[in-house]
Protein backbone atom coordinates (compact mmCIF):
# COMPACT_ATOMS: atom_id res chain seq x y z
CA UNK A 1 0.00 0.00 0.00
CA UNK A 2 1.11 3.36 -1.00
CA UNK A 3 1.58 6.23 1.29
CA UNK A 4 -1.21 8.14 -0.57
CA UNK A 5 -3.89 4.99 0.06
CA UNK A 6 -3.00 5.15 4.15
CA UNK A 7 -3.90 8.77 3.75
CA UNK A 8 -7.00 8.19 1.97
CA UNK A 9 -8.19 5.90 4.68
CA UNK A 10 -7.90 8.57 7.02
CA UNK A 11 -9.96 10.63 4.84
CA UNK A 12 -12.76 8.23 5.32
CA UNK A 13 -12.30 8.79 9.24
CA UNK A 14 -12.42 12.62 8.79
CA UNK A 15 -15.38 12.88 6.74
CA UNK A 16 -17.61 10.99 9.25
CA UNK A 17 -17.33 13.96 11.48
CA UNK A 18 -17.25 16.67 8.77
CA UNK A 19 -19.89 19.37 9.19
CA UNK A 20 -20.01 21.27 5.79
CA UNK A 21 -20.30 23.41 3.69
CA UNK A 22 -19.04 26.55 4.99
CA UNK A 23 -18.70 29.52 3.39
CA UNK A 24 -16.21 30.08 0.49
CA UNK A 25 -14.63 33.91 1.69
CA UNK A 26 -12.23 33.30 4.78
CA UNK A 27 -14.07 34.42 8.02
CA UNK A 28 -11.21 36.14 9.92
CA UNK A 29 -10.47 37.73 6.22
CA UNK A 30 -6.27 36.80 6.46
CA UNK A 31 -4.25 35.41 4.57
CA UNK A 32 -1.37 33.13 5.96
CA UNK A 33 1.70 32.35 3.57
CA UNK A 34 4.46 29.87 5.10
CA UNK A 35 6.90 27.25 4.56
CA UNK A 36 5.91 23.74 3.01
CA UNK A 37 8.18 22.76 6.09
CA UNK A 38 6.34 19.06 7.24
CA UNK A 39 6.45 20.24 11.08
CA UNK A 40 4.38 23.56 9.98
CA UNK A 41 0.62 22.70 11.23
CA UNK A 42 -0.36 25.98 10.06
CA UNK A 43 -3.74 25.60 11.44
CA UNK A 44 -2.05 24.18 14.63
CA UNK A 45 0.23 27.01 14.96
CA UNK A 46 -2.35 29.64 14.72
CA UNK A 47 -5.57 28.04 16.19
CA UNK A 48 -7.56 28.14 12.69
CA UNK A 49 -10.68 26.79 12.54
CA UNK A 50 -12.26 25.37 8.62
CA UNK A 51 -13.16 28.36 6.76
CA UNK A 52 -10.90 31.24 8.63
CA UNK A 53 -7.92 31.54 6.30
CA UNK A 54 -6.41 31.05 3.39
CA UNK A 55 -3.40 29.32 3.75
CA UNK A 56 -0.53 29.51 0.74
CA UNK A 57 2.55 27.65 1.14
CA UNK A 58 5.79 26.88 -0.99
CA UNK A 59 9.41 25.94 -0.20
CA UNK A 60 10.73 28.53 1.99
CA UNK A 61 7.47 31.08 2.47
CA UNK A 62 8.83 32.76 0.01
CA UNK A 63 7.35 35.32 -2.41
CA UNK A 64 7.18 35.16 -6.26
CA UNK A 65 4.82 35.93 -8.99
CA UNK A 66 2.72 32.54 -7.79
CA UNK A 67 2.09 34.09 -4.26
CA UNK A 68 1.44 37.26 -6.26
CA UNK A 69 -1.22 35.71 -7.73
CA UNK A 70 -2.66 33.70 -4.80
CA UNK A 71 -2.67 37.21 -2.82
CA UNK A 72 -4.17 38.88 -5.24
CA UNK A 73 -6.66 36.90 -6.10
CA UNK A 74 -7.44 36.45 -2.41
CA UNK A 75 -7.54 40.41 -1.30
CA UNK A 76 -9.46 41.59 -4.33
CA UNK A 77 -12.25 38.80 -4.83
CA UNK A 78 -12.14 37.21 -1.58
CA UNK A 79 -12.07 39.89 0.86
CA UNK A 80 -9.29 39.14 2.84
CA UNK A 81 -6.99 42.12 4.43
CA UNK A 82 -4.38 40.78 6.53
CA UNK A 83 -1.60 38.69 5.66
CA UNK A 84 0.77 36.76 7.82
CA UNK A 85 4.34 35.33 6.62
CA UNK A 86 5.71 32.18 8.21
CA UNK A 87 9.33 31.15 7.96
CA UNK A 88 11.35 28.99 10.43
CA UNK A 89 14.06 27.76 12.00
CA UNK A 90 15.98 25.16 10.54
CA UNK A 91 14.73 25.67 7.49
CA UNK A 92 16.16 23.49 4.45
CA UNK A 93 16.19 26.73 2.25
CA UNK A 94 19.26 27.77 4.77
CA UNK A 95 21.14 24.63 3.78
CA UNK A 96 21.96 24.90 0.07
CA UNK A 97 22.67 27.69 -2.88
CA UNK A 98 20.40 28.40 -5.97
CA UNK A 99 23.58 27.78 -8.11
CA UNK A 100 24.39 24.50 -6.29
CA UNK A 101 21.39 23.37 -6.55
CA UNK A 102 20.70 24.34 -10.45
CA UNK A 103 24.05 22.91 -11.09
CA UNK A 104 22.72 19.47 -9.70
CA UNK A 105 19.32 19.76 -11.93
CA UNK A 106 21.95 20.64 -14.99
CA UNK A 107 24.41 18.10 -14.59
CA UNK A 108 21.60 15.13 -14.51
CA UNK A 109 19.11 16.29 -16.61
CA UNK A 110 20.94 18.83 -19.08
CA UNK A 111 18.59 21.39 -18.48
CA UNK A 112 18.62 24.00 -16.19
CA UNK A 113 15.64 25.84 -14.81
CA UNK A 114 14.97 28.99 -15.57
CA UNK A 115 13.39 30.31 -12.27
CA UNK A 116 15.67 31.36 -9.00
CA UNK A 117 15.43 28.25 -6.29
CA UNK A 118 14.91 31.07 -3.83
CA UNK A 119 17.46 29.68 -0.94
CA UNK A 120 18.94 31.98 1.22
CA UNK A 121 21.34 32.47 4.29
CA UNK A 122 19.38 34.61 6.83
CA UNK A 123 15.76 33.94 8.13
CA UNK A 124 15.07 37.21 9.07
CA UNK A 125 16.46 38.63 6.13
CA UNK A 126 14.21 36.66 4.18
CA UNK A 127 11.20 37.32 5.88
CA UNK A 128 11.71 41.43 5.25
CA UNK A 129 12.70 40.73 2.23
CA UNK A 130 9.20 38.75 1.41
CA UNK A 131 7.29 41.77 2.87
CA UNK A 132 8.83 44.12 0.73
CA UNK A 133 8.12 41.97 -2.18
CA UNK A 134 4.39 42.30 -1.35
CA UNK A 135 4.25 45.90 -0.45
CA UNK A 136 6.62 46.88 -3.74
CA UNK A 137 3.43 45.05 -5.79
CA UNK A 138 0.93 46.41 -7.44
CA UNK A 139 -1.55 44.22 -7.53
CA UNK A 140 -1.90 43.74 -3.82
CA UNK A 141 -4.42 46.51 -2.64
CA UNK A 142 -4.18 45.55 1.42
CA UNK A 143 -0.81 45.95 2.74
CA UNK A 144 -1.10 48.16 5.97
CA UNK A 145 -1.27 44.83 7.84
CA UNK A 146 1.25 42.63 6.66
CA UNK A 147 3.30 41.38 9.21
CA UNK A 148 6.52 38.20 9.12
CA UNK A 149 7.99 35.64 11.84
CA UNK A 150 10.06 32.85 12.66
CA UNK A 151 8.30 29.85 13.78
CA UNK A 152 10.74 27.92 16.17
CA UNK A 153 10.66 24.08 15.33
CA UNK A 154 11.84 23.38 18.95
CA UNK A 155 8.99 25.50 21.27
CA UNK A 156 6.34 25.99 19.00
CA UNK A 157 6.46 29.56 19.21
CA UNK A 158 6.50 32.42 16.68
CA UNK A 159 8.59 35.17 16.78
CA UNK A 160 7.85 37.99 14.90
CA UNK A 161 10.42 40.17 12.88
CA UNK A 162 10.42 43.52 13.17
CA UNK B 1 -6.90 43.84 18.09
CA UNK B 2 -6.10 43.05 14.60
CA UNK B 3 -6.67 39.15 13.86
CA UNK B 4 -2.96 38.74 13.66
CA UNK B 5 -3.05 39.77 16.97
CA UNK B 6 -6.05 37.10 18.10
CA UNK B 7 -4.11 34.07 16.31
CA UNK B 8 -0.55 35.13 17.61
CA UNK B 9 -2.53 34.50 21.44
CA UNK B 10 -3.72 31.14 19.86
CA UNK B 11 0.16 30.40 19.26
CA UNK B 12 0.93 30.62 22.98
CA UNK B 13 -1.38 27.91 23.66
CA UNK B 14 -0.50 25.72 20.70
CA UNK B 15 3.22 26.33 22.29
CA UNK B 16 2.51 25.16 26.06
CA UNK B 17 1.87 21.35 24.62
CA UNK B 18 4.57 21.76 22.05
CA UNK B 19 7.01 18.66 21.00
CA UNK B 20 9.60 19.86 19.03
CA UNK B 21 11.57 19.77 17.39
CA UNK B 22 11.16 16.84 14.54
CA UNK B 23 13.67 15.67 11.73
CA UNK B 24 13.30 18.18 8.62
CA UNK B 25 13.09 15.31 6.15
CA UNK B 26 9.32 14.51 5.95
CA UNK B 27 8.36 10.99 7.57
CA UNK B 28 6.02 9.64 5.22
CA UNK B 29 8.11 10.99 2.16
CA UNK B 30 4.81 12.65 0.34
CA UNK B 31 4.22 16.06 -0.81
CA UNK B 32 1.14 17.56 -1.14
CA UNK B 33 -0.07 20.50 -3.12
CA UNK B 34 -3.55 21.94 -2.26
CA UNK B 35 -5.29 24.48 -3.20
CA UNK B 36 -5.68 27.69 -0.77
CA UNK B 37 -9.18 27.45 0.24
CA UNK B 38 -9.95 28.11 3.84
CA UNK B 39 -12.05 25.36 3.76
CA UNK B 40 -9.16 22.79 3.23
CA UNK B 41 -7.46 21.56 6.66
CA UNK B 42 -4.91 19.71 4.85
CA UNK B 43 -3.42 18.20 7.61
CA UNK B 44 -7.21 16.91 9.16
CA UNK B 45 -7.96 15.91 5.88
CA UNK B 46 -5.44 13.35 5.48
CA UNK B 47 -5.01 12.80 9.04
CA UNK B 48 -1.59 14.09 8.44
CA UNK B 49 0.85 14.85 12.09
CA UNK B 50 3.35 17.57 12.30
CA UNK B 51 6.68 16.55 10.60
CA UNK B 52 4.97 14.01 7.86
CA UNK B 53 4.71 15.85 4.59
CA UNK B 54 5.38 18.80 2.58
CA UNK B 55 2.31 21.33 2.15
CA UNK B 56 2.33 23.33 -0.90
CA UNK B 57 -0.55 25.13 -1.07
CA UNK B 58 -2.18 28.41 -4.11
CA UNK B 59 -5.12 29.36 -5.37
CA UNK B 60 -6.50 26.81 -7.46
CA UNK B 61 -4.05 23.83 -6.39
CA UNK B 62 -2.57 24.95 -9.84
CA UNK B 63 1.23 23.77 -10.92
CA UNK B 64 3.05 27.02 -12.13
CA UNK B 65 6.91 27.58 -12.17
CA UNK B 66 7.03 28.48 -8.39
CA UNK B 67 5.50 24.31 -7.21
CA UNK B 68 7.79 22.92 -9.69
CA UNK B 69 10.70 24.68 -7.42
CA UNK B 70 8.88 23.63 -4.48
CA UNK B 71 7.97 19.94 -5.89
CA UNK B 72 12.08 20.08 -6.86
CA UNK B 73 13.45 20.60 -3.39
CA UNK B 74 11.41 18.53 -1.81
CA UNK B 75 12.46 15.11 -4.24
CA UNK B 76 15.97 16.33 -4.69
CA UNK B 77 16.80 17.30 -1.20
CA UNK B 78 14.40 16.12 1.30
CA UNK B 79 13.42 13.06 -0.16
CA UNK B 80 9.67 13.05 -1.07
CA UNK B 81 8.79 10.59 -3.43
CA UNK B 82 4.68 10.91 -3.60
CA UNK B 83 2.38 13.91 -4.66
CA UNK B 84 -1.10 14.58 -3.87
CA UNK B 85 -2.82 17.32 -5.66
CA UNK B 86 -6.38 18.47 -4.08
CA UNK B 87 -8.76 20.58 -5.58
CA UNK B 88 -12.01 20.88 -4.85
CA UNK B 89 -15.93 21.34 -5.17
CA UNK B 90 -17.13 25.33 -5.31
CA UNK B 91 -13.65 26.57 -5.82
CA UNK B 92 -13.09 30.50 -6.50
CA UNK B 93 -11.00 29.29 -9.32
CA UNK B 94 -14.08 29.00 -11.01
CA UNK B 95 -16.30 31.87 -10.62
CA UNK B 96 -13.98 34.05 -13.03
CA UNK B 97 -11.93 34.10 -16.02
CA UNK B 98 -8.09 35.07 -16.25
CA UNK B 99 -9.32 38.20 -18.79
CA UNK B 100 -11.95 39.74 -16.48
CA UNK B 101 -9.30 39.17 -13.35
CA UNK B 102 -6.64 41.44 -15.32
CA UNK B 103 -8.92 43.47 -17.29
CA UNK B 104 -10.08 44.65 -13.46
CA UNK B 105 -6.46 45.23 -12.14
CA UNK B 106 -5.51 46.71 -15.55
CA UNK B 107 -8.34 49.43 -14.59
CA UNK B 108 -7.44 50.18 -10.94
CA UNK B 109 -3.79 50.06 -11.21
CA UNK B 110 -2.61 50.90 -15.23
CA UNK B 111 -1.08 47.72 -15.26
CA UNK B 112 -1.80 44.65 -16.35
CA UNK B 113 -0.21 41.49 -14.61
CA UNK B 114 2.03 39.21 -16.80
CA UNK B 115 1.32 36.21 -15.31
CA UNK B 116 -1.72 34.00 -15.67
CA UNK B 117 -4.60 33.92 -12.70
CA UNK B 118 -4.93 30.30 -13.47
CA UNK B 119 -8.67 29.83 -13.58
CA UNK B 120 -10.34 27.04 -14.67
CA UNK B 121 -13.87 25.43 -15.51
CA UNK B 122 -14.03 22.42 -14.92
CA UNK B 123 -12.06 20.43 -11.85
CA UNK B 124 -11.28 17.29 -13.03
CA UNK B 125 -9.87 18.82 -16.28
CA UNK B 126 -7.34 20.70 -14.24
CA UNK B 127 -6.62 18.40 -11.83
CA UNK B 128 -5.31 16.66 -15.00
CA UNK B 129 -3.98 19.46 -16.35
CA UNK B 130 -1.65 19.72 -13.06
CA UNK B 131 -0.71 16.46 -13.26
CA UNK B 132 0.25 16.37 -16.77
CA UNK B 133 2.47 19.75 -16.01
CA UNK B 134 4.07 17.58 -13.07
CA UNK B 135 4.85 14.78 -15.51
CA UNK B 136 6.40 17.18 -17.60
CA UNK B 137 8.54 18.74 -15.88
CA UNK B 138 12.13 17.69 -16.39
CA UNK B 139 12.89 18.83 -12.58
CA UNK B 140 10.81 16.92 -10.49
CA UNK B 141 12.82 13.15 -10.50
CA UNK B 142 9.25 10.66 -9.00
CA UNK B 143 6.61 10.84 -10.93
CA UNK B 144 4.90 7.23 -10.93
CA UNK B 145 3.37 8.10 -7.70
CA UNK B 146 1.09 11.71 -8.87
CA UNK B 147 -2.34 11.61 -7.96
CA UNK B 148 -4.65 14.21 -8.03
CA UNK B 149 -8.41 14.38 -6.17
CA UNK B 150 -11.33 16.81 -5.59
CA UNK B 151 -12.30 17.79 -1.86
CA UNK B 152 -15.73 17.79 -1.34
CA UNK B 153 -16.74 21.32 0.78
CA UNK B 154 -20.34 19.79 1.64
CA UNK B 155 -19.10 16.06 2.66
CA UNK B 156 -15.41 16.59 3.32
CA UNK B 157 -14.50 13.52 1.38
CA UNK B 158 -11.38 12.87 -1.59
CA UNK B 159 -12.94 12.06 -5.08
CA UNK B 160 -9.62 10.91 -7.20
CA UNK B 161 -9.80 11.93 -10.62
CA UNK B 162 -8.99 9.26 -12.76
Amino acid sequence: MSVTDELLANNAAYAESFQGPLPLPPAKHVAVLACMDARLNVYGILGLQEGEAHVIRNAGGVVTDDEIRSLAISQRLLGTKEIILIHHTDCGMLTFTDDEFKKGIQDETGLKPQWAAESFTDLDTDVRQSINRIKASPYIPHTDQVRGFVFDVATGKLDEVV
